[in-house]
């Protein structure tokens, strides 16, 4: 249920509100919106529960059901995109976000390299794996917390954001010690105590990729995990779905992005290098996530792929990342072109 | 195997070369390149056979097998992109193709104004279905010969060309005496018997749909039986796979498109409102396809899509198409000056 | 909708019903049932049109609406399963259906073998392709009608009925007149016309195999072409959808059995051979295809499955047939029980 | 690596043969056979690595590469099926085991009467989820530890086993003090941490569901990260994949029970009531597991499924369940005769 109440609504007609909702079983989620307050209120599957008493409530101008399963990611409760601050860099507003960095972190030399190039391109986000979700138990397992310093120095000598994957519940106050933005894997979409545990104990912004086999509507349902649970700065990631294709290593779901822009006011963004699995297929899908109006993009580079402890296959050179960043430039300059009368209208 | 002959090789030593690879067993397809004779030796499973002996053979300069399974559409028998001319207008050329129309032919004030409509936006292809293959034996099967009829005089009032569904080896000759283009659907593209008609009895240029779970390596194997039995004018088009996502109707193989690029010279479109299903998600997809490099899209119009006989939730309307069309303007423009410099190198 | 006379109703009354349900823009399908009239009435969309009418009607003790997209195929329609007759041999009934032999009728030999190994191990039917669907152009094709007739004559000697596939509309009449059942093959599924032709110009029971990304719904629309069309013997096939697990060739849909035999009343087989591509795979999956309450299965065999011209990893040896025979009997055995019990309820 | 001592190497030989395998960077894993020992070296990628070297050290009869990226579970490494004990108990070995109870402990009434349905019914395993991984946030959670007390009092009264799901590393040794069987997840099933902690911290049995869209290979890669650390007690489930058919809620993937079988010495279960959502088709299927060679089924029940607090119309009452256990009885025959053969071979 979204309550609005009037304009000039007092404290204590808020106040009264916010309790008799939650006497109702509701928890409350204020939403100061920019003229008048708005209060979600969620956890109860009656979706028509306490419509009727709300409207009569004092102050109250409107209560309306949410009807999706998903509620305060929903665009039912927020009309405007929201924009995730990380620093002095944003998400999801008006600038087109690029995080690049290796798969792994592996050595110093390397990820300081790595972060030169991705500065050098002029993108802000350096993305480095030092805890890594591998198939197998007998392939490379990250650097751990050395590889998250190692991650830190290189971005803060750059100059860059620092994105990277946190896996387990232990580890998140650890991970967001060192990242500015907290990556959830795809294997992890569902891990639902880490959803909560990123919710509830931090408000770094938080990557969320979309698993193998998640629906869209599951989707926003991990990323309204973590919105309940307190931390409102999600990132939503679609990085390549399972199909009977095996041309590709995954196939990239762009319907994705405008059926999201449609159901949600969170960021989205498009991962092609594991949608795809193959560098060369990486820049022109970098081109379509600008025109499809994603807010961004996240690719692998590798100062010698070849060499590259995993992913090698779909990161980038430096030379290659260079190459598509230029040829990115005038899609980008069209889409901040129609960014800014999304924004102004 | 495909033979190149020496600069300069006789008339005599072509037809011997000739002749010793039908006498092994394969069917020779001449390839006349700007320069030099080219010939695709075709329908020998074991790909090294009649290397050594080729490469023996007076006027030869090299023989190479053909490893991939599909030949004659590979990348390996020709470099160069195939350029499909339709009278005055082509597809994989320096022109952005764009098809429009409605599902179905329904009345010839209908197809009319969809005519009118496509002009009016600067498109050149008049699509819209005469035969129609429905799931149900019960709902509308298209206007068939009448049908054409009507789509032949509203592309020739509006000057447009006709691409338009043949469904079955019966109907091939009477389809391609209205139509410009030979469109094979979907669920027909492993329809064999079909496929080598086309091949065989017609140059009417052929739109060839890629099926819901076709690989795309089936679809390459499916064209080649076109061109193999003797039509050479392909256009493939991608119009989204059955994947577990159900949020769309289909999910559009955007990989599909840098892919085949690597693998076949011939050109390939997309169809976003098949891969979707949903109106509002067309534009996004379209300014999508030109960005990632394919030859053009497919979208369905309607004047009145909510009493659309067939496809209604897919079929803009003419001011949406109309506002499509301007949308898309710069990304073509965009996209032409990558295809200049791409036909250049 | 489902009209039901009453018991008793006169002929003239019968009469007086079909012609208004005509008259209402339906088809009649008249469905003589043991006791009373049924008539099925199809072809309007919408599903109430006329239930009205028809309740008060002269005669009708019932008329209710068909909600299924599909009618004819229904259970709404008809509670009985449907026993397809073939000369003595019965699918659907009380027999446990066997068919099996080579993917491709390849010689005399061959097919002769077959056929032998195929009685001696007490199976009914023969099954062989003499046109195959082949993804390349550059494979085997089939025998055509050099191919039929050695079918025919195995079969023949053996005692055996012959299925083999049909693929073009021009073809039917001619493979009919080699066939005990005609197959119409996975790729074909949505060939309508071909489906149309089948049901209109031919009694010959169908076997109708499901498709790589068919729905079971799509499947018993396919299914009711063929039945609206006027034959009524149609056999189901599951013989493996694709998915994104590559240990094997498809997935066999086993869910489908008792899905499609809680929706209709025609029978429903099972194809291990094509649903996993591996010979080793087949024998417990034949028994599983019992125990869940299948009609029958399909199985390739081939004298020496190494040199077989197509399909040979999924192909058993006569051997291997022989002992898949023995270790089915006791499931079988409970099959034929558990179906009496069906039959008697 | 795989080395096989001669019969009769001594101690020492062994030991300097392990400290070789080590210093060499693989870790050792010794298995003893019943008449010799068997040393599997794990941890190298290289397969070829440090075979020669094995293969001229004393004592040794023979040293060959493990060719599967997973290694302790493979037939590669062990022959003989895994048997695994539970109390009294067995999966794997000569007994079918049914996994039988509610989705969620939701009272102590409810989990006390399902407790005695399972028992009365010949069941051996008392499943019930005391943490819910739920996709929406709001959906109810489990009753996390009082729930586990619940389940394992009514599992004693009972005289059953437990087995429940385990979420979250920090949650291991508490729900290990309570479980018989703890099972990870489909959600879970590369949730590596998780795995890496069950391996380590406990020798419980683990039942580790297959996720909606893990391959065979991936599924058995999990399995390697548990017994690797340590727990060889891995019990594998296929619950349902993801794919493009909808009538059912997941597709069961049949297939691969016998593929498992070649590939892995691992017991394999089914469970029918997550693979299609509905009540109604789990009989059959549960048959299909006994025909197939699965070593058992999991089923859910529940005392008034329409009030269940979730799954409840994949949930058998009680009286469907007994009737269920009925059907199965002759097919458990069957299974039982075939393994006593599998097992004297």
């Amino acid at each position: 249920m979204i309550v609005s109440m009037k304009l000039g609504a007092t404290k204590e007609q808020i106040e009264r509100v916010c309790n008799r909702i939650e006497d109702m079983g509701f928890q409350v989620r204020s939403i100061q919106g920019d003229e008048r307050i708005v209060i979600a209120a969620v956890g109860v599957e009656d979706v028509t529960h306490g419509i009727e008493t709300m409207r009569s409530a004092e102050g109250v101008e409107s209560a309306v059901p949410i009807s999706a399963p998903y509620k305060l990611v929903s665009k039912q409760v927020r009309q405007e995109r929201t924009v995730v601050a990380v620093g002095d860099a944003t998400v999801g507003g008006s600038e087109f976000a690029v995080f690049a960095g290796p798969c792994s972190v592996e050595t110093e030399q390397q990820i300081n390299a790595c972060a030169e190039a991705v500065a050098a391109a002029g993108a802000k986000f350096l993305r480095g794996g030092a805890y890594k979700p591998r198939s197998s138990p007998y392939s490379f397992q990250g650097l751990e917390e050395a590889g998250l310093k190692l991650l830190r120095n290189a971005a803060d000598s750059a100059g860059l954001k620092v994105v990277t994957e946190v896996m387990t519940v232990a580890n998140v106050n650890l991970v967001a010690e060192y990242a500015d933005v907290l990556q959830v894997g795809a294997r992890n979409v569902q891990n639902f105590p880490l959803l909560k545990e990123i919710g509830a104990s931090t408000n770094r912004p938080v990557l969320l990729k979309r698993g193998l086999s998640t629906t869209i509507k599951e989707l926003l349902l991990s990323a309204e995990y973590i919105v309940s649970h307190g931390n409102a700065n999600v990132i939503l990631c679609e990085r390549g779905i399972r199909t009977f294709e095996n041309a590709t290593r995954n196939t990239l779901d762009i319907n994705a992005v405008p059926v999201l822009n449609e159901m949600t006011h969170l960021p989205v963004i498009l991962d092609p290098a594991h949608a795809t699995g193959k560098r060369d297929l990486i820049p022109p899908l970098t081109r379509a996530a600008a025109a499809v109006g994603a807010d961004g993009i996240m690719v692998e580079i590798h100062p010698d792929p070849q060499r590259a402890w995993s992913d090698g296959a779909q990161s980038l050179t430096f030379a290659q990342f260079a190459a598509m960043m230029r040829d990115l430039e005038p899609y980008v300059a069209l889409w901040a072109a129609g960014r800014a009368k999304l924004i102004a209208a």
